[in-house]
């Protein structure tokens, strides 16, 4: 046979955009290497630039960028690196999500309405991704909107966890702050040892719908520990009128687990002012030092988001690390 | 300027596949024209044949199939008819899905499993589809599977107009057959004037989430006639449980309302024999003659769907045909 | 260097849809393996659901479905099984069609038809195919409607070496039933030791092109044992008439050869009626119990399409199976 | 509503390489309009350079290129040709391909080698083709290569109408070169009020497959007038040889009539020694002056493509042109 | 023929993001029509939302955003309302860049550089752009990273002609702020009557190329009123560094030309304290108040944008805007 | 876990076409490896075949051809290798282009153009290049014109090594032989220790813009031998006349250096009348033997061309080939 002939050798990369570098240096430490060191920075007129100040010929890249404030920035950095990466010859190129950026607008509620996190799965493919991993998707379905494989990781286990340990002896229910996100709150109660559930009915008065909101608990849980569950806390209006609505139906206490922390404008405040006794959420996104608070506990996603790595790099299984459980 | 100038003309021409030929003609009725001549037929081994009798060179061409068990055949023909078409010379084709097939598909519940409503997006935009028309979407997130126009048609006018002037002197309440589907119920709910809304809470028991399946109904249906709401009847197990769960609380009556008559396996043997006194349901999947029953109401999608395809047709808008209300 | 450097493997993984289980299971055999076990049913409306139990990530995948009859359900569901493989991160992907539906579509015959053939080969593709692998297609040319590599195996070698095993005896001829598959009957020639060509025509009468068919026979039969040989038998209208035309014309005998046993319909019935003794296919379709007969010899395809799936895998050469010969 | 109206007119715009000029002069003469004024030439190191020197915006453009020798860069040109019209902004481009070049390679007849037929197909679609037309391709299935309408004009009317006006009153026998073509010499008969088929069994003696090749004439030529017909004459050895073989044969006289009239290398000396009294071709290729000679008739295809074209552009149907007969 | 015929009108709407609305209002009112009312505001977390507020079905849209800072914002925007235009069944989307963001990297000046240029022109594909307009991209190629119609206007003649009405009296020269940019300096020099050109040699001493930069003056400007020339001013470091140089070179005087006027951070400050007595720029980019100075002019491009935008809708020519002259 | 695992090798394998092979040979004995044997010939009519003698599946393909003249063959050509390689399931294919065609139409100089250099690359993307590397882009915006990798070797190390070495202790400068080009001349004046830059203005005038062209030389070269630098010589006219200016200004000699040698129709002559004493190029493009001349000298490219490729083979950098100089 004609030609050269050569094992192949595969070299896992990790690259961190500038929106939230500490998490992904935690994941590389948990992998064991360092982040490629990169140059990135803005022109005068905000241009991003961006180069790599080592090959990365050849290798299995993960391109690691939360979408956090000023989201849009963080977007364009993570498609400018996807660029490079692909005409430096990466082999496959993964783009790691802790959050995804416009997840909320899966679907056209109102006619002539953009479905911007379909745009941002085709932004991404067209950059040079090859496949997306991302951290509790507002819905499954956006899993779809990418041509591709998407690895769709889970912050329940780390959440319940720490909940199970701290407050595993107390009488618990799990709550959730609207009718739409019952389903995770199940996933919550098996976790807890078969908590009973609950969740507030906000849109509306029962009877009344045209009339204005309330927050109607539906579900026991009277002189019971509340867990409250959502997928991120933005503004955090809806999350702690749901807190203020349980302990006024008698609850014992109030807890608030979610995976994203955006805590934009008022939810620090709202947060602080309510009557949660503790706010638990993961670092998918940077906390800044002045929106952290006393109630705030945050998880770190770098573990998991490291050991979905590895498999993905090693073709093993990340189904398996959430099996047995979701 | 040399070359030889013409006013430009459009031609909108109908066509359908043999799965639900009678919607297909009544919206060619409606809209004054006739389906364009087709051949179709299997070749002994199921292999599908079809072709135009006419040119169709040049033509708004609109494609309706509606995805009817033998489900594959249906869209298999589908496909093959988009393909003809585009090798034709079509000008523009339009897929009407009146029921989109695997649109319960619409994410991976587990890992290593299809997206096979994303799939079907992709393959008819492969066959050669410039633009999709659904009714009532399994979930709204679908319209972001298909890269190009959806327009997305509901029946909720039609099912609840027919409701209110039937039922509209009763007390009514509007009932989802599960958590998942309020919102919709929400919808119906406005347009009864504003019935009080409840729903079965099918899944477990509060609390005791890991044990059997119980249907506990949720919010005040006492004396009330019940329009029990949902998008789909397949086998009709779950919403023959909630109309029975519905009169043992205490329902002075309950009517059924779908938009997609699947009826499949026991479906017609569970609603005749479950208390519901009506069940409303439109024509967008043709329904056998031996799965027709006393209780059974089918209201024509027709002029919907033609209404819609004479907006697209003459630049109008598909969104102010439900306006003012959704 | 930063990062993690691994040796690369890489792994064969043979899946099979329901349509022909028993000839994956003989490949996967061949090859020393077992078929990747995987949960296949249809929902009750027809809508087929696919899950592989184990990770198939990373995998070198060859997904064998034949175009059985009920066909449309046979190609989605390869369709779906692709889908499944990309999601899950399969590496490279390699539909293995025994038999390729449609393949009899490969042109437009007249106007407005489409040409299925082609949209079959898109499908595949778009659903994630990177390779094709087919037996015995109906026309060459169907290789270039698939973009990207397509191994295109011939049962040939298999057919013919039993022929020469029981019949090199006899006094043979090579007979094609139509003018336009001569061709192959010139290779089976050389394969038996230069029989001597005939082949039927059966358009019509050469002296009234424009009368009823006729089966006038070309070339010298008289005493001879004819092969009659093609590429897939359907309803068998054309083979067994062209066999009783042989006998006709003074043959010593008649042994039918094909590689795709259709036998839709009145095929069994034709072929137990007519005059050849013998009737060779392979199993690169299923063959009910109720369809086998007496003079019916299935010689396994599973040989063939296992060594070339192990050329594929190594890095070998497919075309190495067939030289010297074709 | 917000905007602009205007009714939309469309432009027809005839556009011509330098490989065959004179034919789309004529093409554009029957249209009644010109050819767009276009600048072309090469540059010193044979790279081609092209501009049109009108505005094309909006237009529906036709780009007539015959693949002539030297055939490369005809191809090339109209690449380009495409090329500069997509970016100048014309709403639809076919690409006229009186010869379309590389047809004969339209699959793998070994392994290992390419199909440059399907690849022109996609270069001309990367280009900006959104259709094709073409006259007699070498097999139909090269329609199924391209993604998109082709318009596949045929040339028989034209030269069987030239054959029945002067040679009808004639004894007349309908000759394929080879086995392969048999089915286009039977529509010759079909219009030749039902003259007899016969056909040249070109490969090899029927008893000695492996022997030298010969020309059995098959069928009753003796006394006959034989037309003898193919798709292209290119080096001529085939035809030629045909023709001496069928007045070995008895055959009263030969006439030959080919749609491509390549005449490469030695065509020319071959057709003018052999013993055909005509040879009828069209003008889909140039033919040099010093290519021409006394047997040579060369009937115009201009009109069929003018017809064809007008047909295109008023949405009217390509198919009619020739109802009726194929 | 079956079906419904109707004339085809288009339907011109003008559409504008939210980075430069004076611009896009100006360009509208010069077509004599409305921008199209659109609602578009931030989510807290820095989400973009748009929606149309009335049908934009069939439109020939144009999408006005100049990519002013904050830059990534600007071109997220436009990339969602063109997604929103797609999904809402525009039939044509042109996107106009009077300022074309990441224009200057447009090649890998070093390995392991983005392209962002190119990508920028890939997102607008993806997004569902058909066609751009811009003015006065940094470098010509950039035209060829977009597939599909560019049309490329200059701001030349506006900026020329002032020019020449208020200075054409003056004794002038052209100068080019650095080597790279005389061929644009050339054309100038063409609409100022031939005013001799020179240009500054800023890189380094032509003696000493390694040594620190400096700005020698190759030309001849003694006594003369030196135009200085450049496609942006950004910063304006290099462009007043060169007014200065040209002052020290016994200048009579210096006027400073360009079309965008980013004017980032000390730009303004800059200019104000350079020996310019004029800058003159176009309104490609939105000039803040606190940005605006007694020397700077600012034309309007909105009537050179205007009357493309016609040419295109027309189907008139682009490229006559500029005859004569470019 | 189910399959059959193996390591993975991977085979780089060396492909030429017909163009130069002489260049690709030596780079294959570079590496230490032969070329691939490979089948090209024309067809009567020019269209050419190809075929590989052996089994390429697997491999890591380079395919090498330089646009010599017959450009437009020699481009086919490699298309139909790709083509070839892909359907032969090479694993990956880099398409290695010494010399890129059309690469100067990179922009439209004029409206209604192509831009032929972008069409280039996409024809090779459609025919199945995953990567380009080119020597000596006529400009570096090219690179953005491929969607995928491209690796850019630059000649200037190999040509100023040979021109240190020879006229190193001369007193040197270096010049471009118009404003565009001096990029270039500078990063010559680096490895030259420093030499001073000059350049010839040889549009017009500085003072009367629109007289007749002459040929300034700016920049001192008195008493110098003048190194005139650029990347190609096609017709040599500009290349000579700068020569001759250079020395009518006083130069104590001139050579040339390019690393392109088109050397079209009168270039050899233009170069052996001038008056520079040595014209240095590389071997990228062949040179007949009548093309060669005294004053020629001709450095090999293929060193560095087998160096990249051993680097893109081994996952190594092709940046560090030129780190530390360019």
């Amino acid at each position: 046979m004609t030609g050269i002939q050569k094992a192949t050798e595969k070299n896992l990369m990790v690259f961190s955009g500038r929106a939230h570098p500490a998490l992904a240096e935690a994941v590389a430490a948990e992998l064991g290497t360092d982040l490629v060191p990169t140059s990135a920075y803005d022109f005068a007129n905000g241009e991003i630039y961006v180069r790599y100040e080592e090959s990365v010929r050849g290798s299995d890249a993960f391109v690691i960028q939360s979408h956090a404030t000023p989201l849009n920035e963080a977007i364009m950095e993570q498609l400018i690196m996807i660029d490079a990466l692909k005409r430096a010859s990466a082999k496959r190129i993964t783009v790691v999500l802790p959050f995804y950026g416009y997840a909320r607008q899966d679907k056209k509620h109102r006619g002539r309405e953009p479905i911007s996190a379909r745009l941002m799965a085709d932004l991404f493919k067209t950059a040079g991704a090859d496949r997306l991993m991302a951290v509790d998707l507002h819905t499954a379905q956006i899993q779809g909107f990418f041509d591709g494989p998407v690895d769709h990781l889970m912050a329940l286990p780390i959440l319940s966890e720490y909940v199970a340990a701290k407050y595993g002896n107390e009488k618990l229910a799990v709550v959730s702050p609207d009718a739409g996100r019952i389903k995770v709150a199940e996933q919550w109660s098996e976790r807890l040892g078969g908590a009973p559930l609950a969740f507030i009915h906000k849109t509306r008065d029962i009877n009344r719908p045209n009339e204005t909101v309330a927050n109607r608990v539906v579900g026991e849980v009277e002189g019971r520990i509340c867990v409250l569950v959502d997928d991120m806390i933005d503004t955090a209006g809806t999350i702690t009128h749901a807190a203020d609505a349980l302990m006024e139906d008698g609850a014992a206490g109030v807890i608030i687990a979610a995976t994203h922390a955006i805590l934009s404008g008022p939810a620090v405040d709202r947060l602080k002012a309510c009557q949660a006794s503790e706010v638990i959420v993961t670092d998918t996104l940077p906390i800044a030092d002045d929106k952290n608070f006393d109630q705030l506990t945050v998880l770190s996603i770098a573990p998991l988001i490291s050991r979905a790595i590895q498999e993905v790099f090693e073709d093993g299984s990340v189904t398996s690390l959430f099996d047995g459980r979701a």
